[in-house]
């Protein structure tokens, strides 16, 4: 291959193409069509049935925001759950925080098998940390059938379609709420902040009746369709808004975070008011 | 034309296209190509020499942050210069603010003509406000003849190649900083904050030595490729991060906006760290 365009087509009418210079693997797994591509602009990245998943360039930013906004709305996590993030890239971020466990459940074990032959940068060792627990399951079946409560449940999915489409469901949001301590705290990736509106209304729907307190916040993630991605934040406890900025500045210290900070925790939950408006019509 | 795909080439390797239906207009101008395209998602949108400049959908996110920021570091503006902006969009929010007038200096008089006929939506009957006078020359050559000096400079430009090049260098900030009041400000566009690190990192280095405060700042425009976008503000006078969330608030008052807030002002500067020491590599 001397250079293709991957086109990732976020919605019928913008798409965004990223140079490619080599397939580094393809696979058709029992759940998605697997790739690994190299490019000139983000390195290598994992695609799933045509959608970039995540890029060695810019993974932190999409795995930051995911993790520790939630972690740090919880006052002393202690165990977490991740469901999906096979790439290993969310499991890292969350184990900077001092937990006495985190379990990823990820249903497609191809996705970590692949993650640690071409993108082990991602997970950067996360997958050999002794506190790691990965089960290689689904995530719907394992939290129905669980016994341990969790601190924090992060969802780390592809978009609602095929294999993740009942990850978004007010039913499993209300099953997650139940497996939280009473301080519980679930974020969940909900889609981009340009097009898909009405999913993120729906996933605020969704998570109303089983929390506390919903808030939406937005990052920039660079190899993204629309750039601007949404995530959905739903607490038992302390409202996300709450967390002071001197608090987020100890908690992080030396994390080497090159997204998430203090004074930008507070900015990425307030959303421009032309946003805040259209998720609120839907 | 039943749909047809505009790409703008951000870069050598990333893409954005947007879903077009219709070309409602096409002429070469003596300085640029100049479209109107239809699209779904975005409405009309003009495209100079294939790069989309502004559309219906969009532009009162990338005028209101062209406009507002700079406008409200300067403590009680009475007179504002616009270089470029054909479209109109920018000269709207400026004369939001209770200015005597309004010049703007388009080096392009079809971009102003073909906006006025096709994208009228745009400037709003700003073009009609008795406090705006529009000057169709070189914006360059008028500054430097200019006896009138202003309080804040907007240069709202197309890239930094072709009829915009001089608009980004040292020698054009320098006189326009003595065209500047004591308190005065300038902010300029300064390209993608995804792929023009470099671009950037010259605009404030060019900026660095006739101000007394150089600050970037970026905002989401969601139909220009890579989305995220950089503006930088050189102020004679108040730091923009001085400025009260407060005043802000009192004097963008029944502007209607839709997309600058008082707390996002703060947070539009404070770029994330990978974006900052991007830029500080350069």
């Amino acid at each position: 291959m001397r250079g293709a365009w991957l086109t990732d087509q976020g919605c019928l009418d913008l798409t965004t193409s990223i140079l490619v210079t080599r397939r580094l693997h393809e696979e058709q797994t029992p759940y998605q069509h697997l790739e690994i591509y190299e490019s000139p602009r983000f390195g290598r990245m994992l695609v799933l049935d045509g959608a970039v998943q995540t890029t060695e360039a810019d993974e932190f930013i999409y795995h930051e925001m995911l993790a520790h906004p939630g972690l740090l709305t919880h006052p002393a996590p202690r165990r977490a759950l991740i469901i999906g993030g096979g790439d290993g890239g969310l499991l890292e971020e969350t184990l900077k925080h001092p937990l006495e466990r985190a379990t990823m459940v990820e249903i497609d074990g191809a996705v970590v098998r692949r993650s640690r032959q071409y993108l082990d940068v991602i997970s950067a060792g996360a997958f050999d940390d002794p506190r790691a627990r990965l089960v290689i399951g689904d995530g719907i079946a394992y939290v129905g059938d669980a016994r341990e409560r969790v601190d924090v449940a992060l969802v780390d999915s592809t978009d609602p379609v095929g294999p993740a489409a009942g990850l978004f469901s007010g039913e499993f949001y209300a099953v997650l709420a139940d497996r939280l301590t009473p301080d519980g705290v679930l974020v969940v990736q909900s889609g981009s902040a340009v097009y898909q509106h009405e999913l993120i209304a729906m996933v605020r729907r969704n998570m109303a009746p089983s929390f506390r307190v919903v808030r939406t916040y937005a990052a920039t993630v660079l190899a993204y369709p629309g750039v601007l991605w949404s995530f959905t934040i739903g607490s038992l406890g302390r409202d996300p808004l709450d967390v002071p900025s001197s608090e987020i500045a100890r908690r992080t210290e030396g994390f080497g975070l090159r997204y998430y900070t203090p004074a930008g925790h507070d900015a990425a939950f307030d959303l421009p008011p032309y946003l805040r408006d259209a998720i609120a019509a839907r």
